[in-house]
């Protein structure tokens, strides 16, 4: 299996689909799986999921299916997700309040190790897992003392490139932004533009034919 | 141009990205723009877009580009975003509020006509939109009354399930689903399961490979 291999977008995604109902049916005491019935799962067709788990060599037993558990393992070592990423969150008004506190995150191996916020009346509070908001006047120091890794966006549109490019300039290397605009990084910076009325109109426009 | 044809969801995902674009366009002043400037903004490679619009009929002058507004319009056709839809949402915690709140629904023709937790002290109390939170209790006849589209599901993930089920017997044919559960719904109601560890997951494999 060659891991550093560049694997398209769409397949990288398919793989976070498959690993999620993976760790259901592990859940569940299940332990074999056959291609159809993952595929039934997450809503793919049987002939791609075999496709996209052939792209790192062969997993499956033919006419038995997959070890769920070491599907899995191999899964999440391909993603980098059998590991712990540090997360910093600029922003705490309601969403990155919601975000700091999403128990998927946590069980997900990403944990947030700092909160930043400009607002003095919410400096020094503490959050529910305990952290305390910093100002993000300190963004420069924490950020390599933390070892963060990837930044979280989730303040008002006007703050958030000028936020971005003090996260990068920090030494952050990737970004998920949620502020409803647009960034633009150095290409050394991954960025998620994460923008909800995206998934909305995707849903509007199913509603429109079936009209 | 064949409106009701099924197009592809990730033709339809590009669409969307699109019309932001051409929106930002529009906002600056520009009214024309070539395939190839409008994949550069959208991250799309040109061939692809213009295999995208050609799905739709001819919109394209050849050797000039396209009119900025006139394609926006098509689109927004296209996608059914030219209208208003009517939104409900259950579970008002952090998440829920800052979805209320978030400006680009309202921007986009998303507005949320009721709002319901079953949380004793959440109940009647007043959102910034001047909605009112009202009780779970209430979902079977405010959605009817309100001709509701959509439902927003924002609950603790036990109640993501038979929230869906009330939802859609209440009248309700496409759901956001927050909460991280895979929801089942039949049929006739559409589900986009909103998972932000997906997201980070792709940044994460990204992260991985630049390692």
């Amino acid at each position: 299996m060659k891991k550093k291999e560049k694997i398209p977008n769409p397949t990288a995604e398919r793989l976070v689909l498959y690993s999620r109902s993976l760790e259901a049916l592990m859940g569940n005491g299940e332990f074999v799986i056959s291609s159809e019935k993952l595929a039934g799962m997450c809503d793919v067709n049987p002939a791609q999921v075999r496709k996209d788990l052939a792209y790192f060599g062969e997993f499956g037993v033919r006419g038995v299916g997959y070890d769920v558990r070491d599907l899995l393992h191999q899964i999440k070592k391909i993603l980098g997700t059998d590991r712990l990423w540090r997360l910093c969150i600029v922003g705490m008004g309601n969403l990155g309040t919601a975000l700091v506190e999403n128990e998927n995150f946590k069980k997900r191996g990403y944990q947030f190790v700092a909160a930043f916020d400009s607002d003095p009346l919410k400096i020094g509070r503490a959050l529910p897992n305990r952290l305390i908001i910093e100002s993000t006047d300190k963004i420069e120091d924490l950020i390599p003392l933390l070892s963060v890794d990837i930044g979280v966006i989730t303040t008002p549109p006007r703050e958030a490139q000028r936020t971005a490019e003090r996260l990068v300039d920090a030494g952050v290397r990737a970004i998920m932004n949620f502020a409803p605009v647009q960034i633009r990084t150095p290409e050394c910076c991954e960025v998620e533009n994460v923008d909800f009325s995206v998934k909305l109109e995707n849903l509007v426009y199913h509603l429109g034919k079936t009209h």
